[in-house]
């Protein structure tokens, strides 16, 4: 058995195709995909190829040369099973064991897997990982929930980049799978006072099981006003996980004296901002987009002590077949938080309902 | 003798018009003006005076009937001298001692002394001040020093709200007196590495003068480039000090992967900025404006310690009669740092030479 299935980015829609298995080189481990979650960024580089790849250029992180053409193989936040080690490998763990890491490839100079035109993404059968950064699933956490262990990273490294304190009060704007992560790194951290707001019903139920205080609908209260009021002396910590730009600036006009602003997510496009706004009231603002291995690490020994409801996170489930389907729906408004593909199987998108 | 000389802000231009002297209320002390320094802030408020009171208003901290009609009387960092006080007052300094304080009236609902409609400022004769805020000004420190204690306090508040820490390397884009007195107040903290930039060769020169390490000419050298090659592995953090917010996106684009930005100063007018490229480099940004008691006591101390090479900050002296030209000469391209008024007296602006 040479060759694969394979999700791939091509022509602003991702399609199914037929490509190579890849052959692990020095330190690399070939690996099976268990179990990949759809992220927002895929959805978001797949609908805006130009956009985002001409911004890669333009930053000097991508070849000049490659263009939508080349395709990308998509998938970063998964659970898989070890096949085969290539050369100058430990083999430390026996082939079978499920693993997850890090989507960085250190021995190809730090290609991101499922980013990287030509490389295959864990939205295939196979996919290969360092084996540096390979770490074992703890017990019998099923695959789907390993593959909330990169947006729970994503979330824990939001709040690490934060100035929140025991005593301030945070606000989850956008209670997706990354508001949720937050939430999930927030409660860890001691911080009790967590007011989430998201306009649809089952974000706002989640987020409360999650760990936060209360959920509102921002089209029917006043989020910041409300946090505002809570901390009182204290300080209120905005996270932005809503992935609209121009609420980065409504943000900044409506938050209080000395808040402090979390954007994650990328924002590609141009946006108007009022510095004054926040010159008055002494913002800060920081900007969140990577993890370290710690906190990955971190969240999926977390995830293993079943400290996180995950099961709530997982809103469906699809074999490969369905997979360029549940990107054309999630492309669209769903109340769906997080789909995750398993691509060693076929079969539709499933919705998972928390027992 | 009931009146005095005040500089008057009104319809776009300073007059020097004649007031009454104000009577000290309770907690109050009247005080004469021996020097008050004319603050960037002075320039930009008369010139764009509609922007930047209807600005205040959207922020709801101007009374919505006030306009240019009023009239402000100007002036905010000042040397003066106590004359008299009012009832509720300890007297604890004898008539004649100088004195600085913070230009707040607390006995005022926290009015500031030279931006506020009706109050008389330090850019005239006489003004007020609350007893509670008096500082003594040490030994014999001249009064055009003591008026550099409040844009000296502003830099370093600044650096107090920027993340820097041994080790980094600090980028201070304008040295005006703002940009000075942040690397005052880095020097103090012992960042040793200060690239100061700034397009005029005396401000340059003063930025060495004041403990940075070396100085350029932006238009000539990649100053942003230059300092993120200096940090290596360390971090850049950029102090904006040259008011101008364009140049906020330009630092944003520019600035090396984990970079802070510190913004000094006020921009109400909209700005456009790209956050995505905040974003991949996951930078902080602060807002500073404001500074505490405790940083402006600091700021006297320093300089009657004679760790402040203040002489080369202080551009020239004019009197109460030559003022408004000087406003008006300051408004346009001039090669002062900080022009200092002694409303006490008449006079022509005056060029001062440091020895």
């Amino acid at each position: 058995m040479t060759s694969m299935n394979a999700l791939v980015m091509r022509g602003g829609a991702v399609h199914l195709e037929t490509v190579d298995i890849p052959e692990p080189g020095p330190g690399q481990v070939l690996v099976k995909s268990l179990a990949c979650g759809i992220c927002g960024s895929d959805l978001h580089i797949t609908r805006h190829f130009d956009e985002v790849f001409s911004f890669y250029r333009e930053l000097g992180i991508m070849d000049p040369g490659l263009d939508d053409s080349a395709g990308v193989m998509l998938g970063h936040e998964y659970c898989a099973e070890i096949v085969r080690y290539g050369p100058d490998t430990t083999a430390r763990l026996a082939p079978g064991t499920r693993v997850t890491a890090v989507p960085v490839l250190d021995t190809l100079g730090g290609a991101g897997i499922g980013v990287t035109p030509g490389l295959a993404g864990a939205l295939a059968e196979y996919f290969l990982v360092d084996e540096q950064h390979l770490l074992e699933v703890p017990g019998d956490l099923p695959a789907v929930a390993v593959a909330l262990t990169e947006p729970l990273a994503v979330g824990l490294h939001a709040v690490n980049r934060s100035p929140i304190r025991p005593g301030d009060v945070a606000l989850v704007a956008g209670c997706g799978a990354i508001g949720l992560s937050v939430i999930a790194a927030l409660a860890r951290r001691g911080i009790g006072d967590i007011v989430a707001s998201d306009p649809a019903p089952g974000n706002r139920e989640r987020a409360l099981g999650f760990g936060a205080a209360l959920a509102v609908d921002p089209r029917e209260q006043d989020e910041v006003g409300l946090a505002a009021e809570r901390a009182g002396e204290g300080r209120v910590v905005i996270f932005e996980c809503v992935g609209q730009h121009r609420l980065i600036d409504d943000f900044i006009r409506r938050a209080p004296p000395r808040a402090a602003l979390v954007i994650t997510g990328i924002h590609t496009a141009d946006a108007t901002i009022n510095h004054a706004h926040a010159t008055v009231k002494e913002l800060d603002i920081s900007y969140s987009y990577y993890y370290n291995p710690q906190e990955f690490a971190e969240c999926l020994t977390a995830l293993g002590d079943g400290g996180i409801p995950w099961q709530s996170m997982v809103s469906g489930t699809v074999g490969m077949d369905g997979a360029a389907g549940a990107f054309e729906l999630l492309s669209g408004p769903s109340d769906h938080v997080k789909v995750v593909v398993e691509p060693w199987r076929s079969g539709p998108l499933q919705r998972v309902v928390p027992e």
